[in-house]
């Protein structure tokens, strides 16, 4: 029993679709956060979900730690096999299976893209609205809880995947929910899979549930004096029921990164993008009555427009801020982290955030699906300097511990990974000892991705 | 170790609030469908959580039995305690706990029901909207995973309960969820009870998702030349993505039973009832669009009103049914069933289901939640016929078999109990023997609702 006899019977198996070398093994140990790359023994590229199961499988007699891998794009180490074993790439199984127009979902492999699917769904009318800004796999997208800028709308992964195929750690295949829109049939096992990370199965199918274009789209950008006036704007069209498509809180140092990538030219002050899906008319009636809640509370323009190419070029900006951040700081890394918190406190949670950062000295700006109470923050630190992460991390914490004493929770979409794991105890109390208790039920040799979320050992 | 002890030392803990009185417990062997009445050994109503725990904790030790009871309300035997024990009314924690107005929660206890939240929010402006219909205690609504008319706008209790306070089979009290609107923390515990039906933990606290009261509301009855046509309304109308608050649809045979109870007098046609929430203008756009796709499938006339009085008349027959359907065969008792199917299957699903009892001779109105491919069947049979329960579980079981055929599932709001335990393997395959090996890891001595949903034995 040992990794490398893992190694060489998956190899046995799918001959040069196991890899060890260098390079493919180094690509699979990197990460888009402050994490230390660690490659894993080999990576594997499975075709089909057989052969997923015949891998888990052996990884499980064999003791062999096992890690899916989408596209890499997770913030908090998900996907990195810090224990060592073999990463599982799903990228090969990346077939779109089927579209059912009229029932409004679709069936597709795990290393479907988000992008991939949507450019798919084209000729149909219909969309699949889960976006967190990387072009994510849709595995990965599921197996992290993932949702983004339009979650206010059309809710989170939770709510859009309906069905799964999932692989256990003993190499069983079974499949979860239905293409039936409800169902009081016994536990919910997708919804349980959903958010796992890769630790109580690996996924090898998807059933995610599609949306209608709407027939209007409506884009804008208000500037505001302050950023309560901004939350408190969010707040009240919340609770005026205006079905917002997307609504995202920027704050000026954001919007210098965006000023500065050249993407757009913009006051920098905080400012709320949003977005209206209805009907012409009712596109237009969401618009008017936001523009009268943001003028009430003193925002200082409102420019909208339905103009397809202005409005992809604002969401493309919404979607580089990671990127345009770092030119904030040349040479320097991000460690980027979000909390979401019942609305009720988002603008304590922000406010006490960007005055801590201010006080700090750090650089970070502070963006947000402010609709759902989630904002992220995105530490910009010096490699070279080993105080700048230590900073960074401080002030992680801080807003962690200050997202659970709010009501909250230390994250809203970007999951555990290791990153979060220290405050899972905090925030879940003697509920973390039941997820425990679920992992060991389901993977009692613990080789499904260890070490994340839970610890069980 | 036995009942008797356990109902020794739960008496000694909560005094006249334990009763063996023959009339209490018979009331809580009752149920509202075809199972052979049971009264459990013992009934117990507890204050607290804290006592909640105390007595879970005395029957895990005793090997004793323990059920949550709501109301009564539920369809396949959930709440009797087949196997002895005892029953938990939860009646006496029926306190609305908080309410968040900014957002849009609330905390209330497990015997709270929907009518009453629904009272103490009225000064609010918002509303609980789940609405099965019976004026059912939340804690059984999330227990079974309840839905209803509203939730094709508004989704089921899956989407409804944020957080969840639940008592475990050891006496553990933990906290799934918090009042952020999404987290990617860990698994979703609160999602695996939901639905679990008092048989992975006892609920103890329920923090539900509210909503604002819409600007108008327009409800309208459209009777149709036959059920396909109707069905065809519903399925464009969903793909029109037109936001309907309800759409139910209602047979001639349910037809006649309102008219019989005097409720309403319409003809004896296939019925959609459907209401539609927005704003003003939106909700007078969703009529007219609604309106439009209904003549197109030749509907027979379109009435429809914003009058308060005449909506509560229709909603009020439409949930009454159930009682009034009786009245089609007097002395009888109803064996009320539901499945869900895929929408593009739903005209195939009800047309065979229709067809089979039309030749079966057996009463029975369909009515359904076709927004969701949900729909009923209400089989009236004389309890002195032992071949009519014969043929109404004949014709279940046809049901149910075509509902998995289908790609739906057997129940899409009933849930699990006893009833539709036999299906449930044909139904989730290799994943029926997941939930039973969650169930054995949370609740290993099987104390909590024995027998209901999984067998662990």
């Amino acid at each position: 029993m040992s990794v490398e006899a893992a190694i060489a019977r998956v190899r046995d198996l799918i001959g040069e679709r196991l890899s060890t070398s260098p390079s493919v093994r180094d690509l699979h140990g990197q990460n888009e956060s402050y994490f230390t790359p660690v490659p894993p023994d080999a990576v594997a590229f499975p075709h089909s979900t057989e052969e997923v199961s015949a891998i888990v499988k052996i990884c499980n007699e064999e003791l062999c730690p096992i890690v899916a891998w989408g596209t890499g794009t997770s913030l908090e180490g998900h996907a990195v096999a810090f224990n060592g074993g073999i990463s599982l790439d799903m990228s090969e199984m990346n077939r779109v299976l089927e579209i059912h127009a009229e029932d409004m979902d679709a069936v597709v492999q795990p290393g479907v893209t988000r992008e991939q699917l949507n450019t798919e769904l084209r000729a149909t009318g219909l969309f699949f609205p889960v976006d967190p800004g990387a072009n994510a796999s849709l595995g990965g997208m599921a197996a992290t809880r993932a949702s983004g800028t339009t979650a206010v709308r059309y809710g989170t992964m939770r709510e859009n995947v309906m069905a799964l195929e999932v692989v256990l750690a003993d190499g069983r295949i079974i499949r979860t929910g239905s293409r039936a829109r409800k169902s009081s049939a016994g536990y919910d096992l997708t919804k349980m899979m959903v958010g796992s990370e890769g630790t109580l199965g690996i996924i090898t199918e998807l059933t995610v549930r599609l949306q209608g274009q709407p027939e209007s789209i409506t884009a804008a950008v208000c500037p505001f004096p302050d950023m309560q006036s901004a939350v408190n704007t969010v707040i009240q069209t919340i609770q005026m029921g205006v079905p917002m498509a997307r609504i995202e809180i920027v704050d000026p140092v954001a919007i210098r990164a965006v000023n500065i990538s050249g993407a757009m030219s913009l006051p920098e002050a905080p400012h709320l993008f949003v977005e209206f899906h209805g009907t012409e008319a009712g596109a237009k009636e969401q618009v008017e009555l936001f523009g009268e809640i943001a003028k009430e509370h003193g925002c200082m323009g409102f420019e909208w427009s339905a103009n397809l190419e202005e409005r992809n070029r604002l969401w493309h900006a919404r979607h580089n801020f990671y990127y345009a951040s770092l030119k904030l700081k040349p040479g320097c890394r991000a460690l980027s982290t979000d909390v979401c918190v019942p609305i009720s406190r988002l603008a304590e949670a922000l406010l006490e955030t960007a005055e801590e950062i201010a006080e700090s000295g750090m650089i970070s700006p502070i963006i947000g699906h402010v609709g759902d109470g989630n904002f992220h923050c995105g530490f910009l630190i010096d490699p070279a300097k080993p105080e700048e992460l230590e900073l960074a991390k401080k002030l992680t914490h801080s807003m962690n511990r200050r997202a659970i004493r709010l009501g909250g929770t230390v994250t809203g979409e970007h999951g555990v990974g290791v990153g979060k794991k220290r405050y899972m105890e905090e925030e879940h109390g003697a509920a973390y000892a039941v997820m425990a208790e679920i992992k060991r039920a389901l993977d009692p040799k613990n080789i499904l991705n260890p070490g994340k979320v839970v610890e069980v050992n």
